[in-house]
C-alpha cells in the first residue's frame, strides 16, 4: 500500500516541462497549468494530457473536445502561477498574449511550441482524466529556454548549456 | 495534416526526465530508455508509460504485466545510451547496479526514484502502447541531480539551483 504523500514525494523527482493547456467554446476560454503532458505516437501525431476531474474547467474541456498545449519558456513563470491560481478564467487570460491556430483554443504567442489538438478519447483513471489528443496544428517560436519543474521548484533550461 | 518531422521537431521542445523502464519474467530481464512517462493520479497511485509496439521487448512487458520506472540522475547518461542502443538485454544489464523491489523488475540502485508497478491496462494508440501502471513500491535515493532531455541533448538539473 503506497501512501499518497510518498507517491507525491516520489513524483516530485520527475522533472517535467510546464504547460498551460487551454480550450475555447460556448462557455468561453479556459486554461490550467499542467505538468502531466506526454508524447504518445507520431503516426498519427498524438499527445496526452492528464487533468484532475475535480477541476472547475474539466467539464469545458470535455464539452469542447479540443485543447491547445502551450509549452512555457523561462519568461512564463508568472503565467504558470496565474493558471495554477484561484483566479477565474477571464482574469487568467488577461496575462499573456493569445491568438488561435485551428481549433480556436487559445495559443500563447511566445510559447516554445503550441500543439493545437482535437481530443480523440477521454479515459478516467482514479482522480484524473487522460485526454488522448490528435495534434492538428503546430507552431514553434524562436524561444530557446525551457521552464521546467523539479523538486517542487521552477528551473531554467538553456539550449546553449547542454550537459 | 501534420508532417511527422514537424511533430518530432515540436516534441523536441518538451523537456522530459530520462527513465530506464524495466521488466522481468520467464524470458529474462528487459529494459529500454524512455522519455514518455507521466504521472496520472495519486488515488490510486498511477503513472503511465508509452512504448513503441515495434520494440523487441514490447511482448515481454505485456507478458510480464509488471514494470519498474527508474528515474535517472546526472551520472546515468551512459546508462541511458546503453538502454537506447542495439545491445541485447543481457549486455544492457551489465551496466548499472540492479536489485528488485516487489514485482521483480530490475530496480536501479542509485536512481532518483524507482516506481515499481503492475500494469493495469494496455491501450494501443498509433505506433505505441500506453501502459497504465499501478505503483506498488517506491524507493527514493539521496541523489539530487536530474538527467533531462531537451532539444535533442542531455542537460543536468541541480536541485540547489532553482530559477
Amino acid at each position: 500500500m503506497i501512501e499518497a504523500i510518498d507517491f507525491r514525494n516520489a513524483l516530485s523527482r520527475l522533472t517535467t516541462a510546464v504547460h498551460v493547456v487551454t480550450t475555447n467554446g460556448t462557455s468561453g476560454a479556459h486554461g490550467f497549468t499542467a505538468s502531466a503532458v506526454c508524447s504518445v505516437s507520431d503516426d498519427p501525431p498524438t499527445v496526452l494530457v492528464c487533468m484532475n476531474r475535480a477541476a472547475r474547467s474539466h467539464v469545458h474541456f470535455v464539452g469542447n473536445n479540443t485543447l491547445c498545449v502551450n509549452v512555457l519558456g523561462t519568461q512564463h513563470e508568472p503565467l504558470s502561477n496565474v493558471f495554477a491560481s484561484k483566479l477565474d478564467s477571464d482574469a487568467r487570460f488577461e496575462h499573456g498574449i493569445w491568438d488561435t491556430l485551428v481549433t480556436g483554443a487559445p495559443a500563447l504567442e511566445d510559447a516554445l511550441v503550441n500543439l493545437d489538438c482535437e481530443i480523440e478519447s477521454v479515459q478516467d483513471v482514479g482522480t484524473h482524466s487522460v485526454f488522448m489528443c490528435r495534434v492538428v496544428a503546430i507552431r514553434q517560436s524562436e524561444q530557446e529556454e525551457s521552464l521546467v519543474y523539479f523538486n517542487r521548484a521552477y528551473h531554467h533550461l538553456r539550449q546553449s548549456e547542454p550537459a
